[in-house]
């Protein structure tokens, strides 16, 4: 918890924030060792960060004074990942890494590898999703929440987002055995699609080709889908 | 378990390698759903990689036929990668990352921000190190084994072992609020320091840097250090 996100519901309309969750208060309590009177770096969702007072700590509640934050979170990535739907304990570590690198849009999408039970797993309830990505936000010091999407067919996908998406900006398809390298440093907006274990189906690529996706591998190796997210967000941008 | 990863252990003076641990043999049966007659991908650790033909399969023994192995394992990145010694949980998740990855030297050392007990983990025995380091090549398809040593005294490191690691290679520290930009597609044989959760300690980055280290950043970010690491390594090579 390297930053204090403080949700609507923690702020009161007296300028000071009212923490009482059991989780954040073990950790200014066990981890910070906090004491009122120390200053910490505090952020609003959505809005800016910078430091504040503690003035009251208890088991049950710690205040902040809230004088101005200036400080503007980190800029986004231009990105919109759409990630095939990873297995459970995997999804969570992956919306925290990229959430920690500033993606702030997430679609999660079957495909023919995705195995259909994940699609039940209680690591989607959006109480969830939202924790996963409060911890990624944390971690990096950044306030604004990325939305996540389900998109549970490939084909509606396909015939019905995909255009819209690929509108706005360029889309890499990541794939072992494309013919070209995955590109560095760009800055264009970029739709970037990454397949499950086993990869997209050949039907699946020639479908994200033939809707204007560039293909691009990342070398030789076979990497797990969470160190192939962070790889290619770190190369591309 | 992408590759069948073979020790010298498995394989008989007969051209037959034969698998009798639990584990693969559990991975072939119940992952891979394997039968004899089948090909599967196999490396010779240290060796050459290829196809071989899968010739017994019982719960007791998986019997393959090798022939001729002719591909080689994918290049190493280019890189001794020090990293200040993770918790326990973080170290056996960022040993397979970095191995997928291409990572051959691995020096873990202590630091000022590095709790003490860690040392104490099961996760340093030998026998843990290389479980996790084989997981990494059989996800990746290499049979490249990388080196792994510990180095529990911060300042007999920087004394005793570092002007010589330089003397090889370019040296990148890997440090929060340092002027430069992680560079991009480097192709140097690079010594790349990452300090723990929290940094090195002003006095280490001093150090790092009076022996002839460059200071680069990732940007504005704070990361675990897994996602950092990958991060750092997809970036720079």
């Amino acid at each position: 918890m390297n930053l204090i996100l403080l949700s609507p519901d923690d702020i009161g309309a007296d300028h000071y924030a009212r923490i009482t969750d059991t989780r954040r208060l073990k950790h200014l309590l066990e981890v910070h060792r906090a004491s009122a009177g120390e200053n910490f770096s505090v952020g609003i969702q959505g809005g800016n960060m910078g430091k504040a007072e503690l003035v009251e700590l208890s088991s049950e509640q710690a205040v902040f004074s809230l004088n101005s934050l200036e400080e503007l979170p980190p800029p986004p990535l231009p990105v919109h990942l759409v990630l095939a739907l990873p297995r459970p304990r995997m999804l969570a570590r992956t919306l925290e890494h990229v959430t920690t690198l500033g993606v702030k849009e997430i679609t999660l999408l079957h495909t023919k590898r995705v195995e259909k039970s994940y699609w039940q797993s209680p690591e989607l309830r959006p109480e969830k999703i939202y924790q996963h990505l409060i911890l990624g936000l944390e971690q990096a010091k950044d306030t604004l929440l990325p939305t996540v999407h389900l998109r549970k067919g490939f084909r509606p996908f396909i015939e019905e987002q995909l255009p819209a998406l690929l509108a706005k900006g360029r889309g890499l398809l990541a794939h072992p055995g494309m013919p070209h390298a995955c590109p560095r440093g760009i800055s264009d907006k970029t739709l970037l699609l990454v397949g499950p274990e086993g990869g997209f189906i050949d039907w699946e690529v020639e479908q994200l080709l033939t809707a204007g996706c560039e293909g691009m591998h990342l070398g030789p190796r076979i990497l797990r889908v969470e160190t192939a997210v962070t790889a290619l967000l770190s190369r591309l941008f």
